[in-house]
């Protein structure tokens, strides 16, 4: 079951329970971006050249992986950490499972799976979260385990003082 | 000590020993650039917003994690990787140790740390790495354990068969 957030200004550490789920939206990456999109950063020939991609496994291009997550970051950005957030130290087991083709709707899922109040810095805690981007029939095209410092809210500060 | 590959053409699963080491070249990330990327893939205020940023902890905006590794990528493709190359399958231990600013110089070193060839596939092995992106101090700024399948080279498969 699908969790709702606070507005992004309103996102706190106590915000991201243990098991919380949330539905982040829908993104889809056209043709052109795929192509301009890996030119600049991930020139592989399955990313960038259509006619030797059109002879290949994938029957066309496919998107650069670091394309989809940075299109997936966006949501992320919008529909889950806080506004004005603090600096993230690292993701681990990203894993590409289906190739992106162009124009596929990509939904996209996340479940937190640790929420740890900082000892050091009791400010804030650390979320670590389980990221799916599933296809539209209901594959996961792309996972990856983030891990996000948040602010803790500023009551639950004092009363722990 | 670091290790010379051949051109991208020639690059095979054999070139790829354990414990061989790769200088890949250097890149920065200009402002503009910094803001660019981030105002479409990462909009936080830490990326985008260079008056908020220019008082906070790190004296102004500081690159997306995203934009980093992305950039970097594209020394992996042209330093490391075999050309018309084979999907990787994902990236463990991603982290963003150090804030990337405009400008900074940073250069790529590549460690490989398993090779194995591919039972179910022996037309390809299974290359994992360790990734560096060193600041002019020699701090690590980004690190990331990436797996590649790399085909092997022709001559090798004929001798197994």
């Amino acid at each position: 079951m699908s969790t709702t957030l606070p507005p992004a200004a309103d996102r706190h550490f106590e915000d991201y329970p243990v098991g919380a789920v949330f539905d982040l939206g829908t993104f889809a990456l056209s043709e052109d971006n795929i192509v301009a999109f890996a030119a600049r950063y991930d020139p592989q020939a399955m990313h960038i050249d259509r006619n030797w991609a059109a002879q290949g496994l994938f029957g066309g291009v496919i998107a650069s992986g670091w394309h989809t997550v940075a299109a997936l970051m966006r949501l992320i950005v919008e529909n889950f950490l806080p506004q004005r957030g603090l600096a993230s130290p690292g993701v681990d087991e990203l894993r590409w499972l289906l190739p992106v083709r162009p124009g596929e709707m990509l939904r996209v899922q996340v479940t937190v799976t640790e929420a740890r109040r900082s000892r050091s810095r009791p400010d804030r805690g650390l979320v670590t979260s389980f990221v799916e981007v599933l296809n539209q029939c209901d594959e996961p095209v792309l996972t990856m385990r983030p891990m996000n410092f948040v602010r803790c809210r500023p009551e639950s500060l004092a009363s722990s003082g």
